[in-house]
């Protein structure tokens, strides 16, 4: 193997507002010989996410924010080229936080956080980050562990046309709720119930949005898996029913203007339970993961990715996670080949 | 009997930010002769709660707000001076939605909600309307119910030398758990540990809040009793452990400005729980008014009541909630003789 060449995105200053490349380094590093321990990775896909934003930030959150010159932490897949560590061997393929860059350079002690994926899984790898990876991970224990969701009740998801939301309300769906989604535009809305089998989509960006949100919701909401924040859950918690469950994955309206826009008074007034979940906490579910493959090849549950190229874009492909201009698991190929 | 008059103070405009005399009407009406399935109820003491800030306001919450021209609503004691409801007779102690005004006449449909009280509790009538009535029911069924601290966890209470939050701390304490009270100023700060028995009193108006918070939580926080909402509530949240619950009883510093300050964000970064009540759901409780009244008995349970007099001072007496000024249970006494 010839020594090859290591791009990496360094974080150089934390943007206040919207990402973009003014914010990063773009190094060429060679990769250094292997110690005791380590593994090398060869970075195929990455998974661009909304808390990768929260990452930049220097704010108190679950893992400490990436340092002024560390490489841009992010979850990924790739291929081991190199091991010296018992648990892997060249050629495996694993999901990490590998992180912005051509190849990972796994120390000895993270190496236990690397899960090595099946070769023959039959999915697609952007599927493995997505629809049968965190997404859809995230969007199963929501709905299972959070905020179970009963035949007969009304969900209603917000983001509904991104990675987690489109999985959660089509397991919504799965388990016989009325599921109503919250999208931006006609475009969007139109895949929730025409494709995704929504019972109802609604579009924050419409004037009536609020009307349209009573219209869809005649019986009130029972759950809400909340991926926004702000207005739009302001507006979601104003339909439930009195004793309403909400889980509350993400605020993702509140993660680049950095400011609070919540109000939690409804949840005493309506007598709610609202309960934040990371995904960390479930250790990689074989059966999860198993369960949603098999919705997936039943055709149950339908998945989609917006796969993007290019390393050196990653600051901008991370910002359309804000823009809403894309549907289901937004992934970055690294590598041309993959 | 003599027909008496009947001050009312009805509600004129909708304040915004303090409650002002100019926001009400006092007038002199003559009571009504009662129809049949009435009640007259000469009012004796009324509760000032922050609750009834918020039932001057037209924003959704649990009860439609006050009307205009309406008598302002507020749960009361009063004694029956007249009936033409089976199920009253004059004489009977009874506590209910009374209004501010000297006497109500409790419809038909509404004597239901009248509560008799026994003739000889052996508790002075404010205490009836805080450690044993609303208040304490309140923060019992909090740390019970809605959020149950174990022995050895560390529990906060915000506004903790109010009513509800003095007997959550106790409570707290009676339940085995460490306790760290947050009130404004030293005074407050030392009758929380001195005399109320907390392990630990932060001020908040102090400069060093955040590190008095720290220093008085080493372990975290488990549970958060809330009733402060905002700045205070963002501090504490920030204390606590992963998994941690929070019982969203009010958050008072909303009220008066209307402006949602609070932040979700830190329930996902922190896997916390938050979950809204309201004591209306406690269909009065004989065991806990019992469990309550039997502390207060032993001294395991200290209760204190600020009473203030003159129905004309009612909005004047309901702004000392916001100014902090008080100690435990505020009540207003509405008959001279009381």
């Amino acid at each position: 193997m010839s020594t090859p060449v290591n791009r990496q995105l360094l974080l150089k200053t934390r943007p206040e507002g919207r990402v973009g490349r003014e914010h990063f380094s773009l190094v060429e590093a060679p990769v250094p010989a292997l110690a005791d321990g380590e593994v090398l990775v060869r970075v195929l896909y990455l998974s661009m996410d909304p808390t990768n934003r929260v990452w930049m930030s220097d704010v108190p959150q679950y893992l400490p924010p990436v340092a002024i010159g560390e490489v841009m932490r992010a979850l990924g897949i790739g291929r081991v080229v190199a091991s010296r560590h018992a648990g892997f061997a060249a050629g495996d393929l694993v999901q990490g936080l590998v992180g912005w860059q051509d190849y990972a350079v796994v120390p000895a002690d993270q190496a236990a956080q690397l899960v090595k994926l099946p070769a023959q899984s039959g999915l697609p790898l952007p599927t493995l980050l997505g629809a049968c990876g965190m997404s859809g991970l995230t969007a199963y224990y929501g709905l299972t562990d959070i905020a179970p969701v009963q035949p007969g009740e009304t969900l209603v998801v917000s983001a509904a046309a991104g990675s987690v939301g489109s999985i959660a309300g089509q397991i919504g769906k799965i388990h016989g709720a009325r599921v109503v989604g919250i999208a931006g535009g006609p475009d969007k809305c139109r895949y929730l119930t025409e494709t995704l089998g929504f019972d109802a989509a609604v579009d924050y960006k419409a004037d009536d949005f609020r009307q349209q949100l009573k219209a869809a919701t005649p019986d009130g909401v029972h759950v809400d898996f909340e991926n926004v924040g702000g207005e739009v859950m302001r507006a979601v918690l104003s339909r439930m029913v009195i004793g309403g469950r909400v889980a509350l994955c993400g605020v993702i309206s509140n993660y680049n203007s950095g400011r609070a826009a919540d109000d939690v008074g409804v949840l005493i007034s309506k007598r709610l339970t609202m309960r934040g979940f990371l995904i960390l906490d479930y250790r990689k579910s074989r059966e999860a993961v198993q369960t949603l493959a098999g919705w997936l090849r039943d055709g149950r549950l339908k998945a989609e990715e917006t796969v993007a190229d290019g390393l050196e874009n990653a600051p901008d492909v991370l910002n359309r996670l804000f823009d809403g201009d894309h549907r289901g698991k937004l992934v970055l190929r690294v590598d041309p080949d993959a």
